[in-house]
């Protein structure tokens, strides 16, 4: 049965709480996920919180009450706690009525079956979270295998990130490594490396694209450093009508992984 | 030649601040732009602030120092002030050293000359300020005219969406219209009204655009309501790989934009 906690200094309601610092979830491995529609998507791909804290109004839908019991039978934690505590953990002033923390899957290079999906998405040092979430939406929209992350980037399993991912941090696989060891991995295989770059002269309708292709998507304010774009197999334009800059790299990144996949169907 | 000033309380100080609530931003008809490289963006198309604040290092700059000497030429006003509270103004704790306010270019659907470019942007009740940003940004990477705005929507003049504009607030034209006045303007001319659905039957790949074409975006939770899906010329739907909704609005808008620009080139 769930405990009853109103205190703010329970040691898992700070424990949750602190999992907002970039600093507790790597000594923890864990990650925050709020509201039901997040928490019920991770179910639906196969994952249980280790912890689980609800308001009482939360935890009478069903839905909710399921993922609750079914999180205490495998061992993990489920509070009830008040919205003012709930508000404290997800930093919002209206709360959601379910916060749970995951465990982080750590996947490195080696643990991709890059046969397993013919499209994979590669970020080189983005900054904004929000970035990170929407390229994992795109990437579970167009089935891609998972995410690439690579040099320092934004944490991907910070409550920003995950929010914007909408679910889709519980179906990519979210792998981060440095640039030399993801070439050593990639040429060490089958694999199409294909860059978006102004200064390429193809242009990306009319580029081939071969699976297991992977898209490399450069930092939101420099793109791709130029011996990045050298390594490329195919480095293809977007042309603009406007301003050189004028797509984020979220929009490239959801441009270019849909047009690959169009490709593919004629 | 710009004033120096250090108080808080001063009125232009006060002016700019108040900028951040939508009510004031009403009231004024002005709005709120920070640092150098959209406000640089403004100028070059053809847009000066009618008030400009900026540090000592931001008022060195010889980009910026021309803007500020032009919109004093324009009998604009110009203070030069301190970090703190340059940083007041954007909300930001690592404050920009430029802070403008521009004129709200009020534009009517009457004011619209359709046929002055292809594809217009149309969006239903969006939510999120950063949304309509980025929507602006891809009207600009795609040369649309500009973006529509229907029912209730965040304010496109607020901080949020003018940062993810990235500058598309200048080189588009935003309208706000309620939905039976756009169906009527709408009507009165040529143009194509195209949907995306999940219901949809035609592929948005095999479907055939004509120009000028207005891409109708929904609201980020719910989508289009039925009664406006059923205005469309043409409903598309865009095949989906993982969960019915995990494409956030304004990557279907880039998707689509891009899509239809594609179609056009063959």
């Amino acid at each position: 049965m769930p405990r009853l906690v109103t205190s703010f200094s329970n040691t898992t309601v700070k424990r949750l709480r602190s999992l907002r610092e970039k600093k507790a979830r790597r000594a923890e491995g864990l990650f925050l996920a709020e509201g039901l529609r997040i928490i019920a998507e991770a179910r639906d791909s196969g994952r249980l919180p280790e912890i689980i804290a609800f308001s009482a109004e939360g935890g009478r839908h069903p839905l909710a009450a399921e993922i609750i019991a079914a999180t205490e039978a495998k061992g993990g934690e489920a509070i009830e706690t008040d919205p003012d505590i709930l508000s404290k953990m997800s930093g919002k002033d209206n709360p959601q009525m379910l916060v749970a923390a995951f465990r982080q899957q750590s996947v490195n290079l080696t643990d991709i079956d890059r046969g397993s999906a013919p499209l994979w998405l590669v970020a080189q040092a983005l900054r904004d979270p929000g970035n990170i979430g929407t390229i994992l939406r795109t990437g579970d929209a167009v089935g891609a295998g998972g995410l690439i992350l690579v040099d320092d980037s934004a944490d991907p399993f910070s409550v920003e990130a995950v929010r914007a991912s909408m679910g889709a941090i519980f179906t990519q696989a979210v792998v981060q490594a440095r640039w030399p060891d993801f070439l050593a991995w990639l040429r060490s295989g089958p694999g199409q490396l294909v860059g978006t770059s102004l200064k390429a002269t193809h242009d990306y309708l009319d580029a081939t694209y071969l699976a297991p292709c992977f898209l490399l998507i450069g930092n939101e304010q420099q793109g791709l450093p130029a011996d990045y774009e050298k390594e490329c197999d195919l480095l293809v334009k977007i042309p603009m009508a406007g301003r050189a800059d004028s797509l984020n790299a979220a929009m490239a990144a959801a441009v270019m992984a849909f047009q690959v996949k169009a490709s593919w169907r004629n």
